[in-house]
């Protein structure tokens, strides 16, 4: 029950903001589609440069359009100079995700057209970013390390030069792969958190920078993409298989979650965790450590029991569950796995900047005012009478 | 007429999104109420540091506390030595509003505990945050001239010392006053886009900086922040007073707007234009320069009766309509206009996010994820089977 003066927020769940030609999601019959086309088609079919090339232009790719993409992206990947000098400033310690959102804004510094507000300014800025972000985290990860940051392989796809710079090692062509993968499965989700405040920020024709680093903060946290590295925390805590079943067991009993499990949406499985889960498996064996799959299988299997029997009802495991053992396994950072969601994720954020900027029908896309209802009653519904210094009570 | 397909969005105009004890707008009766004070009243008799205390702790400082409080913003002025080496390597004709959006995120970087997302840290990262936006603003401008930023003097209020820090002379009492009221005035507006998207930002969990920095990316836009100066570009543009009638009647008669006239809330007269329109033609007469508030006057009286004529109904000039010609009065850079509004700003928004993360009642505070409807009927209205390169149309 509510009293006067309470603070009521139902965070929007189910109230429709607008509508998307970019993505549907499917709670119940667990299924994920951008621009028409099913996640499960597009993870295998598709390349990360031709589902972003999708999110943009709203078409697959023929082979020369995309050929075209691949080389802006290219050519627009490496940092500029100054922005790495910035990075040399950051002290070693700074979370990835705040040097990542700072480096936003900063490549809006070395734009001269920034301010430019059209929608053909809009889409090259897009590449940019798509081009950058894998730069930016791999360049951070380095100079935190003491390292010079390294250039991109001109030969490489995304994926793969995402890996190259932050190892500098070529991963090989199934690693590649698989890191490809994760980017197709998380480019695009709909109206979740961090997509709908980088369209909020755009709807005050703000540019395509400033939105996109709304995106990177609500990314940052914990209740969305901060979510891939509490998995791997919770596993890395878990430690043994035989401690399983009683860390299963009195998280759930307690009330609490485990990381993972369930999704706000996918009430009968996430779609994009079945397409994950052999990918972390053959990764452990690739790397010949099957330890972290095999533990999370032994979370996943005792979570599910343990939520039949308390609550009737099956849970699974989504996204961030088999992505953490998978970024685990090629040796990715913990503190770059949310980074790693933001280089697929601002594929999908810029597509709904354009869409809130420029695809809107009547009425005019809007600058997002909603209402809010003022519960302060300091002293009495609406007004006080102003207290001068002597009269407030210490 | 719609046709399935189309974008629709409403920007959640009269949508309730959540309950605030922050701020009341009453937009029939012209009022404007900060945690139960009028604004009237709080421009006459408080000063900056007082209504961001007020703010953040719910209820007008005593002397002691206000005087700690002052301490605090004191001490946390000066920004990190990394943060100004940050600054120097950015381009000279770097946006403003990017240069803060950027700082936002690397002041996390300077803090060892921006990770704890308890209240008291909250609180005390939102003190720090309202201490150096202007610090932020002042060094930017004086690096992009060629000049070393200024350190604050601790005798000087906040509203003197941004002036000092950014100008290098100690403003005269009287305009310190008027740009102290000036930050008073625009400290916080409820669920505006900026705040709104503040608090989205904080509702995946985010830490106060991440947040902040998506509302100064929704500020810079255009529709929002923007329109102070560009009530002062149009100024300029129409030059002198035989010019405005001209002007106004073809922009108000072609269906375009006068900036500055009107406000979407207030269509009886906003409260704090009232406020600030003596201080505008005080700062004229001050300077010796009268020209902008007279040009200011003959554009508003011009538009509202050019918009009788047409509507039939009165238009009033919005908060950004005298604070254009006050600032310019004051000798403050036109692209500085919009982050001036910020170093204001920022205490309403870390209000906000306070709320957002700790205030809430049943339910608890949710994660904003809305719904949506999916018109993306590419081929059929949910997919399409996957379409392999070589059949795809060029």
């Amino acid at each position: 029950m509510t009293e006067p003066g309470d603070i009521i927020n139902t965070g929007l769940r189910g109230v429709p903001v607008a509508s998307t030609r970019i993505c549907l999601v499917d709670g119940k019959a667990g299924k994920l589609v951008y621009r028409g086309y099913n996640i499960t088609e597009l993870a295998e079919n598709a390349t990360f440069e031709e589902v972003a090339y999708l999110l943009l232009f709203e078409h697959l790719p023929p082979e020369k359009e995309l050929a075209d993409f691949k080389a802006q992206l290219t050519q627009k990947t490496p940092l500029p100079g100054q922005l790495v000098a910035a990075l040399k400033t950051r002290p070693a310690n700074a979370l990835p995700m705040d040097i990542l959102q700072a480096c936003v804004p900063m490549l809006a510094n070395h734009d001269p057209e920034a301010g430019d507000l059209s929608r053909e300014k809009a889409t090259d800025t897009a590449i940019g970013l798509i081009a950058r972000f894998p730069a930016i985290m791999a360049a951070w990860h380095r100079i935190r390390n003491g390292l010079e940051p390294l250039a991109p392989k001109p030969e490489l796809g995304h994926a793969a030069n995402f890996l190259f710079m932050l190892t500098g090692e070529t991963p090989d062509p199934e690693t590649a792969k698989f890191m490809d993968t994760c980017l197709v499965l998380h480019a695009e989700h709909s109206f979740n958190a961090s997509t709908f405040s980088a369209r909020q920020v755009a709807s005050s024709r703000a540019h395509m920078y400033a939105a996109a680093a709304a995106g990177v903060g609500s990314l940052s946290g914990e209740l969305h993409g901060g979510a891939n590295a509490r998995v791997m925390q919770m596993l890395l805590d878990i430690g043994a298989l035989d401690r399983v079943d009683n860390y299963v067991e009195s998280r759930l009993k307690a009330g609490e979650k485990v990381m993972g499990m369930g999704h706000a949406v996918y009430k009968n499985g996430d779609p994009r965790a079945a397409i994950l889960a052999p990918m972390s498996r053959q990764m452990g064996e690739k790397t010949g450590n099957l330890k972290w799959y095999e533990l999370g299988e032994a979370v996943r299997k005792k979570a599910a029991e343990v939520f039949r029997e308390l609550k009737g009802a099956e849970i699974y495991p989504n996204v961030d569950f088999y992505s953490a053992t998978t970024y685990y396994a090629m040796g990715i950072p913990i503190d770059l796995f949310t980074p790693v969601f933001a280089i697929s994720r601002i594929s999908g954020w810029c597509a709904h900047v354009i869409e809130e900027q420029f695809a809107g029908a009547a009425p005019k896309p809007a600058l997002y005012r909603p209402a809010s209802e003022y519960v302060g009653e300091y002293c009495g519904p609406e007004e006080c009478e102003f207290v001068p210094m002597e009269k407030r009570p210490s």
